[in-house]
């Protein structure tokens, strides 16, 4: 089976035999697949072309889009379809943070990337410009600037995230980094819209 | 009685008679006063000049450092002195939160102010570029960017200034627009810094 997750500038692939594999969407032709390709994609002009193609299999019908809303991100919501009682947190340029209980989408949030946070810290004042520190201690408020900000962006967040008392999906590239942020209830899942995917397929 | 606040770019002045005003650094001479002048001071250069006149008081003297830490602004110094029991949070270009307890300074932390968060998250993705809302639903996960975004920012810090169970004290700039964010235990005080430095000048 080969998976393809299509985003605006690169395809994901996943294939049974071949493993993980990137191209890019200028270089990219379907036509030199014979197998079948299921897929997902945020790519408008790549899903019009690859309507007509009878091996290119587009998942996006075969979920439940209700509850979900509109402007979000059909990776998103491929990610959740793999929980039914969990928190999926996907930290790349931005944390996306959502929530699902027995089943049910509740909503979810958007808080910056560790990229855009520090340079956020860092335009405000340059006594502010300091590398988060992951490792510090949850448990007291900061006494000095390096933890002052540690704490007001990462403590704030894995209170949040950690207050849903919900099983804990880490995702995305810099997965392992936040992973320090929690201390329990907590998987590592670099394939998570893989994986549900998948689990979309094995129920066609 | 008059008090003045120096930052480093202007002075901001409380007369008991003509109120508050201020004058910028620039244009400002200390020998136009002829009254005692109780200030404290982050401009290096101008609390050198104000060493040699009689009449200009320095205040940081008056208070014991210990247990603030190195790198913290006066200003937030004295603002901690009105309070034996809370939380001050100043919202402006940065939101500076501290806390107090039994008259013993816990630590703090600083987050973005609001115009900094908002070119964060627009600088991540257009799709995230909205103002913030400052009255969405707090116990409700979002459904739409806007809230999205909104609850990230917003709900995050608002959750952990109240997890302090402590009074909360608002000043700065955007104080009315934040204390939307809070529905108990809420101060807004405009002149938290100058309050402070009363209470150090009645103890002299």
């Amino acid at each position: 089976m080969i998976l393809c997750d299509i985003g605006n500038t690169s395809l994901h692939f996943l294939d049974d035999e071949k493993g993980e594999f990137k191209e890019s969407v200028l270089a990219f032709n379907p036509k030199t697949f014979q197998e079948k390709v299921y897929y997902i994609s945020v790519n408008k002009a790549l899903s019009k072309e690859l309507k007509n193609l009878g091996n290119w299999i587009d998942l996006e019908p075969f979920i439940e889009r209700d509850g979900y809303y509109d402007t979000m991100g059909i990776d998103r919501i491929f990610a959740l379809q793999t929980t039914q009682n969990g928190v999926i947190v996907d930290v790349g340029s931005a944390v996306t943070v959502d929530v699902v209980r027995d089943g049910v989408y509740e909503g979810g949030f958007i808080y910056p990337g560790k990229i855009a946070m520090q340079s956020c810290y860092s335009g405000i004042s340059p006594a502010l410009e300091y590398p988060f520190h992951f490792e510090f201690n949850q448990k007291k408020l900061a006494k000095n600037s390096q933890d002052a900000i540690s704490y007001g962006y990462l403590k704030l967040l894995a209170s949040e995230v950690s207050s849903y008392a919900l099983p804990i999906t880490l995702t995305g590239g810099d997965a392992e980094e936040f992973s320090k942020l929690f201390r329990k209830n907590l998987t590592i899942k670099k394939r998570v819209i893989f994986e549900g995917m998948q689990k979309v397929v094995k129920q066609l």
